[in-house]
């Protein structure tokens, strides 16, 4: 017998019929012996619906009445989902975040969770009942409602499997797992079975939109066994997992971030220093830079390029503009028609030559690289933003293609 | 400086522009220097929406689940009607019913107000905060979400006006107050500008739907004085208090029940016990007896005959019909085309001829009457349902029109 959490998405409950699809998922699991939390987001667009609500009233209500209002997406959602899991005859018990003991900063919208005190969910798994847990929420010190900001629910759900030392956490998506690439782009794009935290995290940090990062995080920090999968499919998903226990891939998948902003300080005067000062600027805005690339420009100048989130460029030039005078430095320049493609894999550490293989491929497909950076698992090129797709395909055809580098 | 309780129910706040219409209304009592403890029902149908989505996956689900559900509603009410508040440029903050500490029984979808710990509510109050409540619900002692049932909002209001010791609670509904009959069918029908509580729970359990009779009740147990109003005409409304405290008018009001049934026992062997046994059976299910008649038939027996909800009539017959024969009376029969019309009015109490009066405007007006019942501030006739608006305009014309009896 083990204990398993699953965590469902707002797709996978937007109607009457696909609550019954989750809730034969979680009696199935639960007939087998095993003891289950079930986490739920909110019905399909609930929460933009009660966002128009509040907008239409007051666009600029405050954080906390906001999370009064959103929090309610959770409650209906979980309420129903008890209702399906009673009607298939099986014991079953909805729990509040605060209920379920989800403590939180007092950040309304983007708050934090500080501990979980599980003796509700303690004492209704001694009652043997399923229990459905509202995702996205807690409550703060001053016993109020908090929400916790973007993919708050897979949160939710690692921090109860963590806090209940769970066996599994389950998170049900739209997709069959994580990809070697966009399956919706890359016709031979593959499911991977198996992935390691490091890998997810930098895939997710590069704009593979599977697993919220905050989750990952979590789930290495506690060593929680992840498994992404659908909830239409019904097969095997992709685990996510610590390194050790990962059969290295040379690369684990191939990711673009179509989301950044070049910007580049000509003519920064060489004294030591100032590139940390013109960071920490901007980073005084919790504005996150990016690639860095300095090169030497002319008369013992330096220009410093770097890439910023693109809705974070506006702000970054404005905090620039009056400080490149000041520091004697030329101008800044811009440019949002880039993107950033990426490859991942904790293969590559004890393989030479990918980054290689990796450029060989742009070139044969006739792509600039305006910029390169590498960690230990990943290398990224930033290029055109319109040759984004060519050098996704041409990458992953390189390594999961015919004759592929990857093995 | 006051403390007011104002009661907005589900249509005084339905959309956007309701919505701040009340804003409006509890703004200019708070800049009048008041404190204000507003109450809010859902919006519009949303409960009844609610259910349907209910009854969509589990039309049998447990009431846990269901106020989990349905609590959901006020919730979403009140942080609207907080961002209205917040839009105005005023200071307020939304507290669900356990957050305003509403301690209920266990009695899911019909709970009971236990207690209520406003240490919260205080708090805010310092803090000159406006305050938001969500009617209907509370909490009881296994931290479960509970609904407090019909009209429960009402009595929210008047809990919370109670443990506060609150000037005032204004029930802010979609009549302009309490009137001595229902305006939309007697034109003459007149605003009361005060009664009694007394006068007001005869009223409200004859069938005048203007008031919740739990909160009228908690209300007079209290002291607390009410006043019914409209949230749209924003005129004065009716003042309920203490009957001391109410100059007496003969009458106050003529209400109508059309929802009764009558039924007769016949036949009922002439043994003492007999009727106290049959009451019993029937009490025990819950069913309210009201008007009874006991009337000698032949061969030394009796014709039992009484008034029931007409919802109720089919479980009484069914309790009864086994019955019947056990105890060796005659049958069982029942009629329910009937109505009952009722004058309520502390002034009788000291006058005679008020039911002569009555009697004689039946008569005049060709109406037989059934079954007559009285109390100290109550006369009750049942009718023929046909006859049932003819009768009402008949007896309000005699003491509200021209050269009335009333005074």
């Amino acid at each position: 017998m083990s204990l398993i959490v699953q965590k469902f998405g707002g797709s996978s409950v937007a109607n009457a019929e696909r609550v019954f699809n989750v809730a034969d998922i979680v009696t199935k699991t639960y007939a087998k012996g095993n003891d289950v939390i079930v986490v739920v987001s909110a019905q399909g667009d609930t929460t933009d619906d009660l966002i128009a609500k509040a907008h239409e009233i007051n666009p600029n209500a405050s954080r906390r009445e906001m999370d009064m209002l959103l929090t309610t997406g959770e409650q209906i959602s979980a309420s129903l989902m008890a209702m399906a899991i009673e009607k298939l005859g099986y014991p079953v018990v909805s729990l509040l975040g605060w209920q379920a003991g989800f403590h939180t900063s007092t950040a309304y919208g983007s708050a934090r969770i500080k501990r979980i005190t599980p003796d509700r969910i303690k004492k209704e798994l001694d009652k043997k009942n399923i229990i459905v847990v509202t995702g996205f929420q807690g409550i703060n010190h001053y016993d109020d409602m908090t929400t916790l900001g973007r993919g708050g629910s897979d949160t939710s759900a690692v921090a109860i499997a963590a806090a209940m030392n769970a066996d599994l956490c389950q998170i049900y998506t739209d997709v069959e797992g994580v990809f070697t690439a966009d399956p919706r782009k890359i016709k031979n794009a593959k499911k991977l079975d198996v992935i390691s935290y490091d890998e997810m995290l930098e895939l997710a940090s590069l704009g593979a939109q599977v697993l919220n990062n905050r989750s990952v995080e979590m789930a290495k920090r506690y060593g929680i066994e992840l498994e992404v999968l659908s909830s239409m499919t019904k097969k095997p998903g992709t685990i996510v997992k610590e390194a050790t226990k990962v059969e290295k891939m040379l690369i684990s998948g191939v990711a673009k971030d179509e989301d950044v902003a070049r910007v580049s300080i000509i003519g920064v005067p060489d004294r030591p220093g100032l590139a940390f000062k013109i960071f920490s600027k901007i980073g005084a805005k919790n504005i996150n830079i990016d690639i860095i690339l300095q090169s030497v420009g002319r008369n013992g100048t330096k220009d410093i390029t770097f890439t910023v989130h693109r809705a974070d460029l506006k702000e970054t030039i404005a905090i620039l503009d009056p400080y490149v005078e000041l520091i004697g430095a030329t101008s800044v320049v811009y440019d949002e028609d880039v993107a950033k493609v990426s490859i991942v894999g904790a293969g590559m550490e004890t393989h030479s030559g990918t980054a290689a293989s990796m450029f060989e491929a742009l070139y044969a497909a006739d792509i600039n690289i305006h910029m390169i950076s590498t960690s230990e698992i990943k290398i990224s090129v930033l290029i055109d933003r319109a040759d984004t797709d060519k050098a996704v395909a041409a990458i992953h055809n390189r390594f999961f293609g015919e004759g592929r580098d990857n093995d």
